[in-house]
Formats: structure tokens, sequence, C-alpha cells
């Protein structure tokens, strides 16, 4: 079964904005055993949907689009998919409702434009919207199946998990199984993450295993298809557990957790709080820790101590050292951490200091040039990186190097 | 002349990655008067390259195809495009020398496998790679101009800039200027937005105005189409002073401009310094304004107060006054800011405290209250916001406004 996306929007067309729903159905079909052959982008015109329609059908059983279905005139996917099938548009009953409940549970009237958007194509099943007023709608063209899904991100991905997938699925891969895992790897470059992995994960048929580097990390994607679900859960797993020898603890995470997630989760089984003294980074470790929900269960807080006079009156790091040493240097970061763990009086403490660029470095000290100091009462662990590339991969690399020495320690307590 | 874009690769198909390539290119032909009229996807194959060649070609005169050009295996795209001209593969001894000399420049010999990369085939012309092994080409199929780039984005972005854009243009839209100018606003809604517009700006031929919502910013593109470059350039600059008059203060940057870059070129040009007291925000406004070089000039230091404790403590927030009025409050975000602008000696400082969810509302305080307080010495000024949806959009506006009302304040300096 031959799957094909098509994307709908001058919007696209124009590069006004980056199309994220192909990458998204794409990744789901492709963990699911289902791999997209061919994506198509069209702009809003009647007649270059029907084309672009009758063009992927020369190549698929399956279309998805995505885009189109709005209220406004130049929303026309609607029409597009009608000159495609042959078929008239008429005012589908089960939309129109949908639409104006959607209105009603608001508590605003139904604009008269809305109505447009239950002109579908003769013939086309309803997919239910439950987030917006663009219903979707299934269409049959000859023997293939066309799934037409509105462009906003969050009403397609609901529509698309809920409706779409389950019934692609079902209908065409119902006989054999396909399960994806994701590894995510710090510390290694790409390949030496594929030279941990393939010595010591086994050759299996039906396994493939991808790597796809996500800055500053490396994610290690691999896919089992056997016969069924459960056979195919079986390997991934062993797969899995094999591969987990190989990297070791530069696996840092698992499937959709994240650095600042696992860390978070380790900070609340070991009953920690952290408090930050951010040079550098100016405030995205503290930024990353608190996306997180809830995140002041174990965050207590952070000093973004940028000029030299903050180092020394907010957290104490003695002038002369800075003096001595300079802002960048290791003593410095030491001083940083231990200040604001006793400012904050939490279990444990990071501290970072460095030149992100693009100017400031020096021969000794070149742009790049980081200290990560981590402090838990016991001592104070510091440590030295030369990080290169621009001032925002310093930046993230930086961060992520800092929650890495904190993930370390924590999984040592 | 219709121009066509084909991205290669199956980590496109499989969602590995999301294509920004076709965004980029997109909207820079746009900018320039050219539009992309349709914009295909697939794998690493060289039948479905092929195909997929011969399939733009009959809606298209222009091609620009990225990805596939690497030295593994997979890469298969000179191949895929040779069989589409229906000409064989020759080692080009003018790639082979361009990658040659890239290692040659880094000290390193060049590994065997980099000379699959100058199998191209009969006839390309090559467009030089700076920034890689990968070197481009060009290809005549019938009446049709055919470009193929790496699709690594820095290397691609940089020889589509450099060779590609000027060649597409020069050939085809000489006769014609077109001119594009991004206002960028915060404060109106998209709807709101046009509206302002609408009612200030005049209609004129070949003027063309979109509107693109940038979470939490709007942005208003006047795209003009004359006769040559200087009328458009006139055009263009009519339209927006025209728009500027009706955007008025919610109009905050143009072009590359962005809420950071604007604020902290106020603050240089007012010889002011900042600092912050940041809780819901948890570093992100930190963060954004240490995102540009150079921001040890003004940014002084910013304490993430996330705990109660830390509140009173670090920026002196008296106790008393949390447990009557509770840590998100006008009162508290005043004396946030008064306590950091004293203790980092700041001109001016800002502080944030708020419920940015998903947890955490009450009926009198729910999810997306904000309080912003504003301190220069001469006075306090206190906002409340209510914002709607996602942690993160909570987050992300939230540090929005309270740039912007930084930024309103500067200009009233």
């Amino acid at each position: 079964v031959r799957v094909a996306l098509l994307s709908i929007g001058d919007e696209l067309l124009f590069g006004e904005i980056v199309d994220t729903n192909a990458a998204f159905m794409a990744s789901r079909f492709y963990d699911a055993g289902a791999s997209v052959s061919r994506h198509l982008t069209v702009g809003d015109a009647p007649a270059d949907i029907a084309g672009a329609i009758a063009d992927l059908l020369l190549h698929s059983d399956i279309i998805v689009a995505t885009g189109g279905l709005g209220p406004t005139e130049d929303d026309c996917t609607a029409e597009g998919a009608a000159l495609a099938a042959g078929v008239f548009l008429e005012s589908n009953p089960q939309a129109l409702a949908l639409t104006r409940d959607f209105f009603l549970r608001r508590g605003v009237p139904m604009h008269p434009a809305n109505a447009k958007q239950a002109e579908l194509p003769a013939g086309a099943e309803i997919i239910p919207n439950p987030n917006g007023t663009a219903s979707g709608f299934k269409l049959k063209i000859g023997g293939a199946s066309l799934y037409f899904l509105p462009g906003v991100p969050d009403e397609m991905a609901s529509m698309f998990s809920a409706t779409v997938l389950p019934v692609v699925l079902a209908a065409t891969f119902g006989v054999t199984g396909t399960v994806t895992r994701v590894l995510k790897v710090f510390g290694l470059s790409e390949p030496k993450s594929e030279e941990a992995v393939r010595s010591s994960v086994s050759a299996r048929a039906g396994l493939r295993i991808a790597y796809c580097v996500n800055f500053p990390e490396v994610q290690v994607k691999l896919r089992a298809t056997a016969a069924d679900f459960t056979s195919a859960t079986a390997m991934v797993e062993e797969a899995c557990a094999e591969a987990r020898t190989g990297l070791a603890d530069h696996l840092f995470a698992e499937g959709a957790d994240t650095m600042e997630s696992v860390v978070a989760r380790l900070l609340r089984e070991r009953h920690a709080t952290i408090s930050l003294a951010e040079s550098c980074t100016g405030g995205l470790i503290a930024k990353r820790l608190t996306d997180l929900p809830g995140s002041s269960d174990y965050f207590l807080e952070s000093v973004v101590s940028y000029s030299n006079e903050s180092k020394t009156s907010l957290i104490g790091v003695p002038e002369g050292l800075i003096a001595d040493l300079g802002a960048v240097s290791g003593a410095v970061a030491e001083k940083m951490a231990e200040g604001v763990r006793r400012l904050a009086g939490s279990t444990l403490s990071l501290a970072v200091t460095g030149i992100a660029g693009p100017a400031g470095g020096t021969n000794e000290k070149p742009v790049g040039t980081v200290f990560v100091a981590l402090a838990d009462g016991d001592g104070t662990e510091v440590k030295e990186f030369r990080f290169a590339g621009s001032r925002d991969r310093i930046r993230t690399i930086t961060c992520f190097a800092a929650l890495d020495m904190l993930r370390r320690r924590l999984l040592r307590r």
C-alpha cells in the first residue's frame, strides 16, 4: 500500500510557514509500519488541487491531504477534491450540525461564512473535528481513499491520530505489526553512537536502526516489523536492551522523555532541590527546568549573574578571584555554585561560566570555553569544556552538559 | 516562469526531520517576485527521483532540488538526475578538485568515499559549495533548468543565495522588480492588524499585503511589484509609511529585527541597564535578552525567584505581603522589580509573577493571570494580564508583554 501526503496552501508555497504537518504524519505512519512514498505541496487553487490529486493517484492508494478547509474565500480544498472526484459540492448536514454545535458550545452564534465549511463533495464521509469549525472528510476516488484534514496543527494532529491513522493501519497493515522505540544519547557523536549500537545489537530480520541528530543529542530509532504486534514488541525490546548496554550512561532518555524531564524525575525521586548560577547561558538552564509543569517542587531559584559585580555581590564570589583568574575560570564556577547553593538552601546547585561568543575569546580562553560546577555540600565538581559553533549552539550544548552532570550525580545518589 | 521545488531524502518521507529548506527557498523566491507552484518530496531511490523530475517538468520551467548529494550509498540524487536527463554519470574533474580542496584546507586527507560526490550527470555545470564536500550542479533537460543543491541547510542556503537565486531572477524576472518588507506587530490580533493596515494603506496595483501569525507576534508582509526595482521600492516604502501610521505603537520591529534586538538597541541608545526578577517565566526573559552578542553592555543580572523564600531572602519582598496577597499579585511584582533594581544597581528593572499552568489556578486567579512590573526609580508601573493557552504559550507571551512594556518606556525616555 502506497501512502501519499498532500499539503495545500499558498502560505506553504510562499514559504511563510514551515510544513510541520507533513513531518508529523509521516513519522506517525513510519513508526506504525507504513511509509509515505510521496509528499506534494500545492497552492490554494481548485485546478491545482485537482491536478495534484490526479498526479498522486498515479503513485498511491491512500492520500492524506491537509489545509484549505477554512471559511474564507481562498480556502478551496473541497472544490478541488470535488473536481478531482468528478462530483458536485453539496451542503453536508452532518458537517453543518457539527460546526453549529462548535459555536453553540462556546456560546457564540455561527458566522454565516462558516456555512461554507459544510459545502463538501457529494459522497464525502465526515471526520469530526472536536477542536475547530472545519470538519474533515473522506472521499473514495476509484480504488483509492482520500482523507482531508484542516491545516491547523492541533486540529490536524488530533483528527489524524483518532481517525485517520487507525483506519489506515487497520485496513492495510493489520496483518503485520511494527513497533518503534527512540533512545536519546548525549556525549557521543552520531558515528560513535552508531558504532556503540552496532557492536552491541545483533542483526535481526525486520529490525531497522536509524540515527538522527537533534542537536546536541543523537536519537537512535529502533523499528521492528514482524508477523504481529506482540512479536514486533518483543523484538524491539530485545534490541533496545542490547543497545542500552552498548550506549551505557550516554543514554540519557527514551521515548518522549527529555534531558529536563529525566533530571526532574530524578530530583523528585531523590527528594532533592536545585538552584542555579548562570553566566553565559543567561537563564537558559532555568528556562529549561521550568518548562515542565510542577517544577516548583524541586527548582528553587536561579541567579543569572552576567556582570562581575553581580557574581560578587549576589553570590559572594571573591572579587580577588575574578581579578586573578578571570570570570571564566574553574575557581569562579566553583564559588558561584557554592554561593548560590548557600543562598537558596538547595540540596544541589549548578553554576556555569563561559564565553558563548561570537566575541570575547582569547588565545588562552577561546570562544566556546565553558566551566560547569556542581555542588552538593560534600564537595564541588568542576568540568572544563571547549565547545564549537555559533553562540546559540554553544549555549544549547552548555545547558545540556550541565544538566547531564546533574543527571549523572543524581543517578549515584 | 513556473518554479518547482524537489526535496529528496528518506528522512523527510519518514518524518525524521522537518523540511525547512523548502520554506527557506520558497520565501526567498516569493520575496523576490517569483512564486513556487509545486513542491514535491520523494525518497532516496534513483527511479523515484527520476519519476519526480519527469512529473515536475510537466508543471515547471525551473526545478530546484535539495538533498541526496552526500558520499554514502543511500545518496543517489546524481543517479536519479542522470536517469531523468537520459545521460550517463561521469567523474566531474571540477567537482573532484573542489572536494579535494575542501579537505586540503582542513588539513585532512580526502576519504575515498567522497570521490563518489564528483560522479555527476554528463553535461552538469558545477555550483561550488564553500562549506561542504558536496558540489551542487545545474542540468538542462529540454527547455527547463534544474539546480541540485545539498540538503544541509547551511550549505544549501549559501549556495542558493549566491548562485541559484540571482541566476534564476536575472534570467526570468529581470524586467520587473519586486520588493518585500515585513512589519512586526504585538498587541493586535491578526484581524485587528489587518483592519489597521487596511484603513491606512491605499490600494495600489502591484501591492500585495499578507498577514501571518508568528506567535505571539503578527507579521504584516508588504510586497510591491513594478516595472523596475526603483519603482517597486518607492511603492513599498510609501505603503510601509502608511501602514506605520495605522499600526502606531503596536508596530515594534521591522525586517530582521526582533523584540529583543529592538529593546537592546534602545537600552544602548539610552545608556540604560536592566535587571530582571522572573517567577513564572523562569529565566526565559533573561535567556531572550542574552541571546544577542554583546548583551553584557546592558544586561546586569536576573533573579529567577521561583520559591517564595527566594522572593523574600534574595530580593526583599516582605513575607507578610506574600502571605496577605499571594505571590501572584501586583504588589509582589512591584516589590520584586524594586528589589532587584536596588540589588543590581540598574537603570531599569522588570519583574514577572504569574500562573503559567497547567495547574495552580484558582477562580480568582485562573491559569494565565500574570503581573508585570517595570521600575525605573521614578516610579513602578504594574500591569495585570489574563493570557490563555498552554504553559508554553503563556510563558512566551508573558515574556513578550514584559519586553514590550520596557520598549514603550524606553521610547518615552
